[in-house]
């Protein structure tokens, strides 16, 4: 027995806000909406979807769980994703795969990065 | 041009301490341990790869962002994360779905639920 993680789900003081981002950012549309609770539709490229969750006081400071994506072109989706509203916080680089952390509109910081084909991340 | 989310990082004092929870937890090994950062293997089951990743002073309080699982049969489940040393911190339903709200060794709350079929979550 075991659990698949199938969806994410963030804390938000604006449900609505974030999804104009998130369903941009994963090709994909509002599923469900509640209101207090949004469900991303299932990206047609894969991997779990995405909720957001409407609470009062979403914990401040840098989010402790965090998204990580890989890419096939990382420019061009950084800059893909900063047209939406994301803003860059930073880049790195390992032996393989160098990604770049952004911030969400929520100041949610996630990863992309793009591996250059010598190691699996 | 999308991004698929293909792993979820946690932010941790002690990571090889946490993936003692999270392997059992997704019935998976640890893939890599480069010390400050270690990635699970993908779960056998599907679902996006865990990493865990050594910071010094992890953001405080609830984590904005959380995973969510859906299992075929939740209180067996429950018990069997509960033994792995999760702690329980609630229980929610809404039509089609209940859900057990749950901390891990860290405090990192993530979701077990079950559909009762009715509705696809």
């Amino acid at each position: 027995m075991t659990i698949t993680i199938g969806m994410i789900t963030i804390d938000t003081a604006d449900p609505r806000r974030l999804a104009d981002f998130w369903t941009k950012a994963l090709g994909t549309t509002v599923k469900h909406d509640w209101g207090e609770f949004l469900v991303l539709a299932p990206p047609a490229e894969g991997g779990p979807q995405l909720g957001l969750q409407r609470v009062d006081d979403p914990t401040p400071g840098k989010n402790r769980v965090h998204i990580d994506a890989h890419v096939p072109d990382r420019v061009a989706e950084v800059a893909r994703l900063v047209a939406l509203g994301a803003t860059e916080v930073g880049e790195h680089t390992v032996p393989g795969l160098t990604w770049t952390v952004l911030a969400d509109p929520d100041g949610n910081q996630f990863c992309v990065g793009q591996s250059d084909g010598t190691e699996e991340p």
